[in-house]
């Protein structure tokens, strides 16, 4: 509850308009949705700048379909990630105006579209990084800002980057996804004037590690201006790259 | 090179204003420092938005001091980290107008000082973890933003959180720096609608593994908008943040 | 041997009471069950407190059926973890009288309803920690302890968790599980004055190294009154719990 | 702020008896201490039934005096841990009623005695283990609680650990310390029907990668009723056993 | 751009002879295939003298037939490593020219014979080792090196390497492909005067991390003369082995 | 070749009885098998006291057969470690005088039967070390050693352990199979003086790591007499125990 | 205590030899020194064939000259291992009939010379592993085995482990103590039909990690009849040798 | 012993000009040199192409000085590395013909320079990995190949390493020294037809892990042609460079 709701509150106590046990409840009912054993958090959005999005891993199909209609009959948009396809399709058939980004393996309640501002770039160092960049790109639409994808640059053809620079400096923020050594997110930092966020992938073999090769890797660019989610998280990097975009436009 | 400023020199190649020499030679000369053993990157605040900052570990007093003197002859900002206080003191004998900020461990070359603007906050979880706090706050002090400081405030005790949301609100951008567990990048990061940069530090002892189990926590929070770098990066923290800062402020 | 028994036997000898080589073969005969490749530990109930609970994983459809019959001859009480639902539908259709909790994936012999006494919380970060967290509160509860339980309050909304903290001082030993960076651990243990017993879980992916990163966050927890069982040990947990309970009630 | 507290707080608004700028004042303000950098939580042992304790590690001899002023100020108990000899003669010259616990290498703020209630047991492997084991008996002791010492009992010879089976029996709650391969844990919870709170140390060398092994070791204990905290943490265990020790006895 | 290129293009347009469009477009056009979703590097052979190799893994069989078309229309080579089978079954039945080799699982575009020059030994542990011995040769020689296998040749039975000695002599260089500890990288190393590039498989088991052991072995050897390559990385070891085994044949 | 032989062949040389052309060929040629893609190392036996037992894994049912005939028609022992139950169906209908080790995984080329010397204890801690176990007594078996098996005597019921010091003390050599935390190496080597070989299992979960815990643990046993093999290696501490166990009846 | 001596106890008993109290003192009194905070083990000698060898390294003088004296008035050998060299000064100013044997670290009572019987052999790498393969060989003579010491023999020049096959081959027991990548080893069990027990040394540097790539190197050796020993644990691997040598010899 | 040298041998004695016993010493006696504890190869510039060189670290300056004087007696080249100041000066002062690269760490023996054949680049990311590359520079140079070095070309400002790009091209092989996150490597061998040797330093902190960043990111760097030595190897890195450059040139 913010300062000046519960300054409100209080003077409406105060001045006999509102009642000690309607006040307690106010002050003691947290805003968190009852459906069983899941609660969902309505309140994120004004609190955080961004509604719940759902990790749909370990959930199974009911569970999905109940958050998705509980979002919706809230008002809220309603995304959840790393779905795989039998359950998008089984929510899917239950829920049919909801949207399967196969990709990315999102699904997206169907609402008004909305209105998208800014500029994040998605730069993705090899094709088999794409699902990941994709997770990026869709989630960062789905919340509201304008993606420019660009795919396929890896640093072993530096030119590859280079060509690029000109649209990278014209997003406000820049999301990085690369598997291997991971060094396209030092290249680029070093390249525009714009923070870099990067996500290392699980993408490589050996002595990868899973991705821990592509972390290490940027966890200590020699660039400065970048920081790192976790491996494979492109709905992380998403997230917090809107947050940025839409200070750098003056979103709400 | 900028394309546009490629497109005129090819102009006056064309129009033979400009020799084919000169030309070869503005194709060709990066534009590099030049001390021994060292390139300074000195358009690397054109292309970037911020001078090179110098890691002073594994340099010695003599290279510290040469690359200042040639900073502050390039006319750029002169900031060095990571200097301990034996080689501090031997660089301000011989240069009385750089600053020794003792506990950021950081050396500034004096200049007028910069507007700040915007606003960051600093967050730090423990006492311990003050060093790499201050080396934060000075240097995004040091490149122009404005700085909050909050400190000693870990989530053993949620309620010294919960009692500073409203001025983590006023950022724009959150740096939380925290050893142990590093549990509160995911309270303040799902407290207030901002991005949060999360600074493990190598505070703990035993599985802390130097910070390992901080960086791990801080790259699994469960709220959306932290990214994360390296563990005792204050540095980083501070230059992403600025970019951010900023944007949000709309400064070049 | 307790050493009153001891003192008991060899005052029977003494007084020609017991012959030597009876005395020998009480001396000697350890207190083991003899079923072919497995020990039963049948006085681990008088030793320990507790019977013997089989570790289902790596043992077979035959194995599990014969530990059971045998715990029921010998009037004990019956538990295995870790049993998958193909294995479980095959000891109840040989054994109709064992219980399958389906979600704890926990075996139990039907028997006389144990009284409940005292209380353990088992709180639980997010939906996809639950198999784990039913198992501790099943294992808790077959062994004669109340069980309160509290899901899906991790601490990205913060408010969740302070919700919950009348519930949390009510009981006399919490058990908090959850995957991520495990940071809701710390935040309970800061709340209520309780031992907390934190179950790491491993759910997460990337940097989560198969629940690495919230056995690190829970050892590494700022608050005090914490302690930790291996990953996703529900039972373990439940059988420390369930130790303390007891002791808080003044049961035997 | 307890619900009660609250709820005569808002009735005192609505009767006209508190004011709104006073309620207002009463909700925000936090329980916290306001040392220059420091924020000591005094509310802690009403919160969670134990003073804080301060980590010692990393803070000077200034720090450590003014914190141990303020408790005394306060009237709260006085703890710091991991002091070194050197600190904590700095510290006892400045304040001489102070004490040093050499081994354990705590200082402890004089004060009446507190009557000590209950048992905990504290086993040691080896000597080598003393430092630990005795931060352990020294923090709780310091806490209220009786302490039973018993050193020295490694599993090569069991016979050392049997002959102490009697005394481990008595104890409410049992903590035990052990580096190399830490398995006296599994040992001891296998006698006796106590909880069991595991200390693993840093004692070895080569594969034990500084408490690892014993770390893992007594995770994944094969014998049920052990809980495990941080390698060479004896006051994290202490703290966990004087809240078991004192549910056991039914202290407050 | 080669920098003789350059001064001719600009001569070019200095001469009149070439326009400013023109030039900006040569300048700016990057040698980057424009398949979607993937970015060829088409001018790699050029510049680091051998063609892109294709990484099978992650891509589908319309992405790998597609890459092997753009690659024989532009003149070019055309490798992919790790193909599984069934892939690989259907690309053959879409490009009846392009060649399958089963152990080595590599693809390659049937085209004129290269000429094999100089000699790569691939010497190899176990039989297990086999597959990665075979992606090693296969790629060696579909870029144009002639192979000398040598198989089975453990370091537990060291007169069997010792009997290899002057075939390893004969080669201009050595790659060694070893599982379990490694150690025939160290012994080939010390038997004879040619580089050895080491390739650690994954074949082993328990403490052998899926390669990890061997990897560190390998690192560690104590002769000289040795590199390593990423575990199972038999494409890697070619490459590098080419580029050396073309230098010493005075290659191109 | 030993010392003598190679003096006998020179003075073979000397005297005219053995042609250069015929020495040359005897210090030349390797005694090593020819299967294609394997050498098989047929001298081992005489070498380092037993054949060459072969690692399964890795190896399809051609190989194994091919290697068994082959060692069959060399009149040498025939073993093969690590073949699951479709590959030993396969290789058995191929060559029916092969027995199948059920749960050891072992096959066995028939022959007359050694006789069995010594003894070498081979002591499990748990049922699901059972195929571990199995693989070190069933190999030991074949190369001529007699065996006792004693199996399920976990440390969490030390009485189990207790009681078979009398069979552990008949035995020339001790074999400790054990997952978890592999603390019955420690106590068996505490009680007994015979050297002790730990077989850490991979049996476990969560901080186990894959055996890592128990490795570890054993690595760093308190008690002396005891080495360690690789995680799951039964058939390594087999032919181990069997060097040791032939050493001490004085057999060949 | 033995089943005999139980057995005569219990007849002592029975007739009346023996009192109740007197055979409960005898059956309870384990058989351990009492210095304060040491509890040797004085026994351990008859049970596990060899006396407590004494770990050095956190044990100050006063403590090491203490257990000298106790072990020497009770009859028993004296060695301490891990003594750093200011340390046995001070330890020999007090007991001068104390040796130190300054490369081993050890600490030795002087006494009468113990027989040395069989061979044991030493070898070694490189120079920088003698410190540990003389603790190894000081140690094994200590207990009475007979040592050959063969030093710098590391596989890079294979031949100079092949000239000493003979040798090897006249031992019962190789300990083979090697840093690096630990392949030496593997070498020698190759060449030899003798139990092989590996002491990886921390000797290394980077991808070393303090001796972690030797033990792996070691764990995964591909020649059978090694077992493995703590990183630089030259003392573990001289007790299980002593153990085996005696065995072979038919030593007691 | 080369098989022409056995062939002549063996003619020998069977024509009766060499006696029996002279070829057995000849065939039996190694070429090992006979320090005290030390086992000098000197035979290995013939048989792997380069002498000896000494790894200083855990040796003292007696066994240093005592090296060189047995290498110069026998008309070697001398070499030791890891040498630190102290210990070089005192062998400086004992054996003035010795020379001392101060940054290199590299003690060198004084003798007619050979002549530098070839070229080898070695390019450096930061000032700080200047040590480690000029371990690679001084070795390489000593061993007899003509050096180029590049410095402090990280890839942060692109642009510094491209403007090296003709100067990389006219090296046979390209030494890449780099810490942090080590992507010089992969742009390096992106740009250029070079076998390019890769040595990770452990230049970093944090999330660095003393080099295993830089490690893993250099064995999964994208581009090919790249393989890896140890962490701050620069000797590894000279030997096999030299090794290379030495096919390229046709020396011997």
């Amino acid at each position: 509850m913010k300062r000046d709701h519960l300054q409100a509150l209080l003077a409406g106590v105060s001045a006999g308009e509102v009642g000690v046990a309607e006040a307690l409840a106010a002050l003691s009912a947290p805003p968190i949705g009852d459906l069983p054993g899941v609660q969902l958090d309505l309140h994120r959005q004004q609190r955080t700048g961004h509604a719940e999005v759902v990790y749909g891993e370990g959930k199974d199909v009911g569970q999905i379909s109940a958050i998705l209609e509980r979002l919706r009959s809230a008002g809220q948009p309603g995304l959840v990630t790393r779905v795989d396809p039998e359950k998008a399709r089984a929510v899917i058939a239950a829920l049919p105006d909801v949207r399967w980004h196969t990709r990315a393996r999102v699904l997206e309640l169907a609402g008004p579209a909305a209105e998208r501002v800014g500029c994040i770039a998605v730069v993705c160092a090899g094709t088999s990084d794409l699902p990941v960049a994709e997770e990026a790109a869709v989630v960062a639409e789905a919340v509201g800002n304008r993606v420019e994808r660009i795919t396929d640059v890896g640093v072993a053809g530096i030119h590859r980057v280079l060509a690029h620079a000109p649209a990278l400096s014209r997003a406000n923020v820049i999301i990085v996804v690369a598997g291997m050594e991971g060094a396209l997110a030092s290249v680029v930092a070093g390249l525009v004037a714009r923070p870099v966020i990067a996500v290392p992938t699980s993408v490589g073999y050996g002595a990868h590690f899973g991705g821990l090769a592509a972390l290490l890797g940027m966890l200590n660019a020699c660039a400065a201006g970048i920081s790192v989610v976790n491996i494979d998280n492109g709905f992380g990097a998403a997230m917090q790259a809107s947050l940025i975009n839409r200070l750098a436009v003056g979103a709400p």
